[in-house]
């Protein structure tokens, strides 16, 4: 089942955003409060021999994209979801694949977040993604998104 | 020679980072003081038929890392250009190609930069990049840089 959604996810970015492909993004693990990213560091490699900062930013964005889209699906909900702001801090460099993992704060934020959506239409969830590498912080990725019908 | 400048440029961004290939950046204006990077929409849709965030802000990132390295290699220095911090702020959906540019805020701030550089084998700098879709402010870009030996 979770492998079937798995696979759900990884086809709509591929279709939906064909620079996915080239940017080589695989869904790893998708639960309910969290999804994990991974993109080969050979397709985004740059002359320093680490992850370009446009993929991993790419990477990121989408683990929090592709995670409410997880969510509202849950729901029986469909919607456009569209990054509003981001702020993101290069910490070290990349010197491995791409890993990026997004979680929700807490079942509170979800909860809201779709009180609000279902009761306006349109709801905003902030949103965190982190890239490790080698065990360590590497980039934190910090997203606003606006969900609307 | 300003048109050998822009293919130099050209070429090292599709040589160092493959990934732009993909993506389609093409060098448009290059001056003293300001960078103009494009890539098409075709490369970079998404499923709504505007550009992909990711795509966008790889095209920004771009555009400052490009004028640095323009700026330094001007003044005969090399040296390795990190992002370190960025924010972006989508202010509307790109549906056109992607257009960014890229300017120094004064030549006050150029000149603190390189002698900053020269100094100390150090620097950090800080840019905004400005994507525009039909006239109108579509993304903005803020980065911090760090340039070092």
């Amino acid at each position: 089942m979770n492998k079937n959604k798995i696979k759900a996810l990884q086809d709509v970015l591929h279709t939906d955003i064909p620079l996915t492909k080239h940017i080589g993004i695989i869904v790893r693990e998708l639960t309910d409060t969290s999804l994990s990213l991974y993109a080969p560091l050979e397709n985004n490699i740059n002359h320093k021999y680490t992850a370009f900062g446009g993929s991993i930013y790419s990477v990121s964005v989408l683990s929090g994209w592709g995670l409410i889209y997880s969510l509202i699906q849950q729901h029986n909900l469909t919607g456009h979801i569209v990054i509003q702001e981001s702020n993101t801090k290069f910490i070290k460099p990349v010197t491995t694949d791409i890993n990026s993992r997004c979680s929700f704060e807490s079942t509170e934020q979800c909860d809201k977040f779709l009180k609000m959506y279902k009761r306006k239409g349109i709801a905003r969830i902030q949103l965190q993604a982190n890239i490790t590498c080698a065990d360590e912080n590497a980039v934190i990725f910090n997203g606003t998104y606006v969900v609307h019908t």
